[in-house]
């Protein structure tokens, strides 16, 4: 019989790599936590170069974290921004972090989102979208990051999220870089 | 603390709407068993109404099925696709549907899949995408389908996934029109 129930749990070390009482408020720090997140998932061997972040702009603090889990858990859908969108969902058990009853809430991701995960921050509620890496520097070690086009950017701009791109950049690309180098799985290349 | 895992279960009701052991070959037979997901996710009050089903073209068997899920576990990434998807991938133990070492997988959803679904799709591994209702039907009723165009196909045709447009269009278009006559919850609209 085909599984009638999915578990996604993340790996056990990252609830000790947020300090979840900790207020981050500018995008720098808050780019730190998620490239932290993406280099510690390919230092525990638990997924590809990927970490993302949503925090409630009003506190300052994280609400969910996510890494990839493709490989760990067989499961193409699961990219760091998934992840995280879906963990803040469960956190506040809504299925929208956006709407007039909210505090605004922020994704932060450690590359630029592929289609999917464009497609999801739209779906989520989000008011903002920070990105670190570019679709460049993923797709020069050969990840694919889909059909994805600057009129996928001015439809969400058009919605109400606003993206900022290429925080931390440098140090974003390099753990792409050193993922590429180490010569892990690059799926979907 | 935040949640660290999600479970995601199918409603109980969907395992006793598909025969699994029965092989499903030509695209309309397939679209009735998604259409009637999603006409059963509606009338059960489970979700809202869109349905999926990955197939295995060689043995022509439903190999898993998904239905929306958004409202029901407070998830907006829960598309009836990446459900279905996200549990095929868990029947096979593998984060592609694709491979030379796989047979060829067509995923088959009773609506145009958004700008999430149609990244999703492309990650999954499936050779073929065949859709029932258009894009045009699920804005018409107010749902978004978010940043998909001409050249978002395009994109995936290059890379060897071919789709097929308004299977049943009308009868899936149907589920939807009656949704919202019945005034059922829009998100995202």
């Amino acid at each position: 019989m085909p599984p009638l129930e999915l578990r996604i749990p993340l790996p056990p070390w990252v609830d000790a790599t947020v300090a979840w009482d900790r207020p981050l408020r500018a995008d720098a720090d808050r780019m730190r936590l998620a490239i932290a997140l993406s280099r510690e998932n390919v230092a525990r061997g638990t997924g590809g170069p990927f970490g993302a972040a949503v925090f409630d702009d009003a506190s300052g603090l994280p609400v969910a974290v996510g890494v990839n889990l493709v490989e760990r858990l067989s499961n193409a859908v699961l990219h760091a921004e998934v992840v995280a969108l879906m963990l803040a969902q469960a956190a506040l058990g809504r299925f929208t972090l956006g709407g007039d009853d909210s505090p605004p809430h922020t994704l932060v991701t450690s590359c630029d989102p592929c289609a999917m995960c464009l497609g999801a921050a739209l779906w989520s509620g989000v008011r903002r979208l920070v990105c670190g890496a570019g679709r460049a520097d993923a797709m020069g070690i050969g990840f694919d990051e889909g059909p994805v086009f600057a009129e996928s950017y001015r439809y969400l701009a058009e919605r109400g999220v606003a993206v900022v791109h290429g925080v931390l950049r440098d140090e974003a690309a390099g753990v792409l870089a050193d993922y590429h180098r180490a010569g892990r799985t690059i799926y979907n290349g």
